[in-house]
């Protein structure tokens, strides 16, 4: 297996995602060569500026030479490369995404030419800011980097893309796509649901209170910090997973109303004790990132 | 009127809040001394270490000689140290406390003896950790700090804890306890209940998958943070404003439903409209803390 120093990465969409993967494969000499697409003029002028990238263009065929591809679009317009990506691929060549759903996408692979290699792949760490501005050398170290190989994935194909989660400091977890999606959907699209709603509760009170927003402190901004994040990215995810987190989501909605039963009974011995076990639970909760 | 600085300053309780009052009025300088009663012997032995207070004790007759009394208890501790405090408060003093919700207190306070001059007040400030070691000078620079003055409150009162406020670093803001009740239940008071309904949700997931939190990231951690506090605070200020938090929580339930209801009919148009909508919102909103 050639080593990953020797390899040319294409890497499709240069926002937080793809633009933070560019510097930091760079960052640590990673690899051979990073060609980049994307659409945005500006965004490709500034990442050649910033010798993140050896090349960059709008054309998927610039992705020919590539070994390694990864997709870091939107889920739902990764799926929509995939074909087109399938064409310009090299045999032999490494198709991955980054995506925060898995299970469309790796059914959308399973069509890709025989003579690729797909894998799904999705990085357990983002902002809610946007662009190849907010792009982050360090945005992947330490976190968890999910890998969902295919049926017809090859071990080789599996451990180069462990190894490039490794060179840029993350720590890869093979899962299989349902699994990960029934996960990410509870641990990451419910807050981003919560955070919605949140904003959207606020925003009707406020339409009645001008003052409302003037009191706001620490607690709303970090609950609801999520609700900025690119609701074209959001909407992919719910859409490729809405099973799943609409599931959680009405569970979660069932337990808000429960808590809203108990106060309008008074019912301090359950609530107590509910309110207690989710304070003991969150404390324990050691975050890395 | 006198000024702060010749004034004597009670404080009962030595948490969060009133260690960081007592740490914020000692390095301004602000008043003559600072006594304070809380029941905790070895919070007593800190805060007399570190000179946060001059005097300390468990007993709240050392509030005798105090000019501003300032309650920092949980709401309803608060309320069942009230008749006592008038039983021990010099003519003249301002009796003042620090909780969340403000009806039921100052309606408490409509009892106190007439020689005394009670107001109710709220720094809008918080932390989800507890105690006088977590106590900081800074917690109330920049925060908004309402005042809710009763029908007897003088104003010569008024401006007397409008400069304790100012003295701290915090922005005073004069409200009626009605319209602060109903606004906290919605920017301070919802926010914590959907993070402790959201630790619910992954604590049940993860009873099925044990690699549910290992995945957690960013977005957990933030929408989850206020579930980790104090559980007798929170249920002090959800029991003193249950008819608010439980129509918030309700309301913003049905928004969790709605979302969940668009997701499962890939309803994309009225599903991008609200989550755009509330992306906007969240963007313009601007902290301070």
């Amino acid at each position: 297996m050639k080593s990953l120093q020797s390899l040319a990465v294409g890497i499709v969409g240069l926002g937080l995602m793809g633009g933070s993967l560019a510097l930091a494969l760079r960052a640590k000499n990673a690899c051979r060569t990073i060609v980049a697409v994307t659409r945005n003029a500006r965004t490709r002028q500034d990442a050649l500026e910033r010798r993140a990238v050896d090349a960059a263009g709008d054309d998927l065929r610039l992705l020919a030479e590539a070994d390694i591809i990864i997709l870091t679009t939107p889920v739902r317009t990764s799926i929509e490369q995939l074909p087109y990506v399938g064409q310009v691929a090299k045999a032999g060549a490494i198709v991955m995404d980054f995506g925060s759903t898995k299970r469309d996408i790796t059914h959308t692979m399973q069509a890709l030419p025989a003579h690729l290699e797909p894998i799904g792949a999705h990085p357990m760490c983002g902002k809610e800011t946007r662009g190849f501005e907010s792009a982050d050398a360090h945005l992947y170290r330490n976190a968890v980097f999910v890998l969902t190989p295919l049926g017809r994935t090859s071990p080789e194909t599996l451990v180069q893309t462990q190894s490039l989660a490794t060179a840029i400091g993350a720590r890869p977890l093979v899962l299989d796509a349902e699994r990960h999606d029934r996960i990410v959907a509870v641990i990451s699209h419910l807050p981003f649901a919560l955070a919605s709603a949140l904003i959207t509760t606020t925003d009707e009170y406020a339409q009645t209170d001008d003052l409302l927003y003037t009191l706001a402190a620490g607690g709303l901004r970090d609950t609801s910090r999520l609700a900025a994040s690119s609701t074209t990215m959001m909407l992919d995810i719910l859409l490729t997973n809405h099973d799943n987190v609409a599931a959680a989501t009405r569970t979660c909605a069932n337990h808000l109303n429960e808590l809203a039963d108990w106060m309008e009974s008074a019912d301090e011995t359950v609530l107590r004790s509910r309110l207690e076990r989710a304070a003991a639970s969150r404390r324990r909760l050691k975050f890395d990132v």
